[in-house]
């Protein structure tokens, strides 16, 4: 890895309780250029600029992919990834089903940890704060052809993350708008897979919802993502979750929530959901719980759906009676290091490059 | 417009007999950028690099589309263009779809006269060539937020364009992958739509064939597109072509090709083609032809359709008694002002910026 300091780090002009999550970016980055069909060396910069022109392939054609994960900072300091081989398998699998190259553990792992390793100190502490963190693989050759690029760039940046508590919402089951194709491609985490699903989501709140329930694009009858997450539905004390397919991204907080969940005995089914039996079980008050997971907020709680032009309301739970404040306690505790960590998920960042 | 002439022009190293289609550029492009809420001025300036983090948008959440349409040089030197209006009304029916803002009129249109005038020389002269045109709009906003993007560059780049002639392919019929969901992007020219196409052709390449027909997602029972281009099928003497849709793209050459051979008396049936009808047509004889059209090489003509595992092929015609061929002609004499234009298609490119 070839390592290039910042001489102007932006670090004092960072509020750790005043920043714009998102929108500030700690002083380094990773990049690593393919071409003639490799990788070159792995590249630890300062973050900023590199100049494409509007033939890039990535705008033009969309080869472009991503991960979203973060780092956290414990009350010692002590700094920790949460399951980054996760993060590297599907960046793999994403890359895979838009033909462009894989990236290599050494750019990715590595990568990762030299990136936190050397600006952890722009990760903010305490409860719910981190480092998130985006990997991603795009396009750049410079040309006007639709076909497979030849060159490519990975690059890792990252924002400090606030601790936000999410609002519950309401959310509309999709009839119409779909996400993903039978034989597409909702199962990576392709760039074009958000850019589509914008205008369906504005439509969405347009009729007082602030998401969409992601349905199956032919009939529409089974649940599928919930705008940028995996869906959780509650009825009684059991758990469902659609499996993962082509069209359902594997998560990572999905995959966590359903170990956290059967470690403490609850019962989990990983099946499909049809759209019929949650509208009953909320018309026969067996609806317990609707959420969606993810990186991002951990948790979002659904407070109503919207069906058939009906807004349907969930129940208002305690956090002691509800699953998904229990498993997002469970999670968060154990990715800050406030709890034992019998899964081995946490993976600590050593101090490797404070003498370079 | 704010007009900034190169003061390098890279016209003297451009050998139109011996260049690299689609990796030559020509001197200028246009850029505008938006911001604000509004786009800012329109301007032609040096073809060139512009300065991005890979927190782009563009690339982290696809919200990119583009449009693809040529300038053809007469005999005479005069320039002209194809029909730009549909071009400029379809990529803002994209931008809609993906949440980006619309562009105008004099963007879009004013823009790619101005482009294609300062640049004339660069276009080739001579049959079936052009320079090829790139519209696109694509998100600048550097965030890491799974968001509308509030800034974007609209740019026209462009790229001579040799005669090519296409050899007649093989096709796979798609009994697996698919281009388009039911409520999806596929009616939008979105980047990500063409990444997405990649992985599966590879596949059908590896098979021994060219190119996809893509079917529908849910049933693989109808045609919807071929490759990246729009599909026509003959049975006897009927030309079909499947009706436009939020699926399928709503093609320039497809709509040119349609009025063209209603202008000879061709029938044409846009209605959904079942693949069993092109099928049990190949199979009694009654399958004359299959070709894709499209801006980029106007027409595809397919040799034999792959359908289960079996390669069924497809007579030889001669180009007198091929409809692709003929009506190909047609199109291409219109565009090339070597024939009347009774549809008023042709838009001739005014000598404005000479004087510059």
């Amino acid at each position: 890895m070839i390592i290039q300091k910042t001489e102007n780090s932006r670090i004092s002009t960072f509020d750790p309780n005043n920043f714009s999550f998102g929108g500030t970016f700690i002083d380094h980055m990773i990049i690593c250029e393919y071409e003639n069909g490799k990788w070159g060396d792995v590249k630890l910069v300062p973050y900023g600029p590199i100049p494409f022109t509007p033939a890039m392939m990535g705008v033009n054609y969309g080869q472009a992919c991503f991960e979203g994960m973060k780092a956290y900072k414990d009350k010692d300091g002590q700094v920790f990834l949460f399951r980054p081989e996760k993060n590297f398998e599907r960046i793999n699998k994403s890359a895979k089903r838009l033909a462009m190259p894989e990236v290599t553990e050494e750019m990715f792992l590595d990568g990762l940890k030299a990136l936190v390793d050397i600006d952890r100190d722009w990760i903010p502490q305490g409860e719910g704060m981190s480092l998130y963190i985006r990997p991603l693989i795009f396009a750049t050759e410079e040309a006007l052809k639709a076909r497979v690029s030849e060159k490519y760039m990975f690059a890792i940046v990252a924002t400090p993350a606030k601790s936000y508590y999410s609002e519950p919402v309401s959310v509309k089951i999709s009839d119409h708008y779909s996400r993903a194709a039978n034989g597409g491609v909702g199962s990576a985490k392709a760039a074009g897979n958000y850019a589509a699903s914008f205008y369906p989501t504005q439509l969405a709140i347009e009729e007082g919802y602030e998401q969409i329930i992601w349905t199956d694009d032919a009939t529409h009858e089974y649940f599928e993502e919930s705008g940028t997450m995996n869906v959780f539905v509650r009825i009684n004390d059991t758990i469902y979750t659609p499996p993962t397919s082509e069209k359902i991204l594997d998560g990572v907080t999905r995959d966590s929530f359903l170990q956290l969940a059967k470690k403490r005995g609850i019962e989990v089914k990983v099946e499909p959901i049809p759209v019929k039996t949650v509208i009953e079980a909320q018309k026969n008050g067996t609806l317990k719980e609707v959420w969606g997971v993810g990186t991002a907020v951990v948790t979002t709680v659904f407070q109503a759906l919207g069906y058939q032009g009906e807004k349907l309301a969930l129940p208002k739970l305690s956090d002691a009676d509800s699953y998904a404040a229990t498993l997002k306690k469970d999670l968060v505790d154990l990715q800050n290091n406030l709890s034992e960590d019998p899964f081995g998920w946490r993976v600590v960042v050593d101090h490797a490059l404070e003498t370079v």
